[in-house]
């Protein structure tokens, strides 16, 4: 193994967008910072003198290819909580670090607005609107529903806590059983097993080679008749085949904001199947974005300038001092 | 004023339909119970033994004239949590008590559902889903959304309770200005200035003559540009013909279960305006009601059998022991 130079000295950084420049005025002085969005090339910096490199929020992972320009490159920041292909893209050295959190409010919204959308009818009620059509139906509340949430990360206990007044019952699964301080996590072995006791089943894992079709045909066999799947993490994570069965047969529902491929390709059964609400992967993508990636870039930033650790590191590519 | 005699005497009641008749069992044996919808002639009791009737809870409001037909009535108990045209129903003598708590849950959720599908364009997407349309946009968040909540009973505390992990930033306002263990309420009389400052204006009070027009062109001209208005109360709380105006000016948006008149005509202005989002009145209907009727009957019931003080009472009719 080569041991790398501290962290603490990478000093050229670039950054997506204008507006994320602007807005982290001043800089440190320790840094020189320049804009590359993986498309066109570099200001302020060249090529050969990038060390970091902020990814953009929007269509990262299809331009991952230009990071191979990079010779120096030691740190990939992404300002999504994903990292989907980051990992393969950049060497074993390179650090690859989120935005973790900055995401989280906006996404775990999403997923409460999903699950009471879908149950209370406001999609069906909202295709009745231009029609005129008021069609009163008797609902099931998200009040008294068994939720099982698959994914205790950062968003995930964003989720949960959005969830805690509404007077459901709520069950964790997480990687391994474990308890923490919100109660007992249950290990991903149990999935099958707690499946056939949820109403509500909401994924919000990241997406990796373990969590890739986790929730597959067996799970969705599992759940029972009637019940809702939520997806707001990645598609893969979800069996698309096997839930559309499921969903084409009228024994399941679901409410995706995420799904595979993206978009949704016109005359998908998804699109029409009954009990089915499509959202065009909404999840992060709000205005909670800006404010929350400024306060996190600066302060990754501060630290950088000062060869402090980062934030959300979830490989660390070198050998810290 | 005549002295009635005591509450504790009241030993004949009605139940609207037979599946509470059925829940309630064993019932208290004091009471002699019989079923009556207001609609067809009472089972089990005649109607001049009667003396608590429990309202259907769908289109009491329309059957109330039959009350006239009972001769001994000193109770009337809803199922609703509004109480619209009762007390003018029934003679001051009558006691009028409400299901407040039993809707709380499902309206409160349904109030957050509103907000989250107008929001995040959830209503737009279920639009679009049909003619398989994925149409990203960026959305406002409820993260970061600075909420006005217009009222603070039952319902209120609890779409207030479900608001609080949203990171938003909460005013409230009740008839009078106070502080309770959530923090200050502001008064009524405060309502045209705290509109300035609102994003999301949320009406949940009863309606009474004195909140009739509560929501009026002053208090949504005060509203700032794009401020959403979301109305899980009743629709005469809000000055539909000014709202509609501003709508279809398209500087504000609307997420309505109620409104005035119910259900909405075809062809109204509001079906089809632009920022509008339009459920059938599905607040209190779902799979929540069931069991929470059932519980506060079977503890009214056996109250009433005790000779106890009701919960809920809106109006005292009689004198009490």
């Amino acid at each position: 193994m080569v041991t790398l130079p501290d962290a603490s000295l990478i000093r050229h950084v670039t950054l997506p967008e204008q507006w994320l420049l602007d807005a982290l005025q001043p800089l440190p002085p320790a840094l020189r910072v320049g804009l590359w969005d993986l498309q066109s090339e570099p200001q302020g910096l060249a090529l050969g003198d990038i060390e970091a490199v902020v990814l953009p929020y929007i269509g990262a992972v299809k331009r991952l290819p230009a990071l191979q320009r990079v010779p120096r490159l030691r740190l990939v920041h992404t300002l999504t909580t994903g990292y989907d292909g980051v990992l393969a893209a950049v060497g074993d050295d390179v650090t690859v670090v989120t935005a973790s959190g900055v995401h989280a409010a906006s996404t775990a919204e999403l997923a409460i607005g999903l699950m009471l959308a879908s149950l209370r009818g406001i999609d069906l009620a909202a295709r009745d609107q231009p029609e005129g059509r008021w069609n009163h139906v008797t609902r099931t509340s998200l009040a008294d529903r068994k939720v099982l949430l698959v994914g205790v990360g950062g968003i995930g206990r964003e989720i949960a806590r959005r969830l805690a007044p509404f007077e459901v019952t709520l069950a964790r699964v997480g990687t391994h059983a474990r308890d923490d301080a919100d109660g007992h996590v249950h290990g991903v072995t149990e999935l099958v097993a707690l499946a056939r006791d949820a109403e509500i089943l909401v994924v919000i894992t990241p997406l990796t080679e373990s969590t890739r079709g986790l929730v597959d045909a067996r799970v969705l066999a599992a759940l029972p008749d009637g019940a809702l799947v939520v997806n707001v993490a990645r598609g893969p994570v979800v069996d698309t085949a096997a839930l559309t069965a499921e969903v084409l047969k009228g024994r399941l529902r679901a409410a995706l904001d995420v799904m595979e491929p993206e978009p949704l390709p016109p005359g998908h059964p998804l699109w029409t199947a009954p009990g089915v609400l499509i959202t065009p992967h909404l999840g992060g993508d709000t205005s909670a974005f800006a404010p929350r990636a400024i306060r996190l870039l600066r302060a990754q930033l501060a630290r950088l300038a000062a060869g402090q650790p980062l934030d959300n590191v979830v490989r660390p590519g070198f050998t810290r001092a």
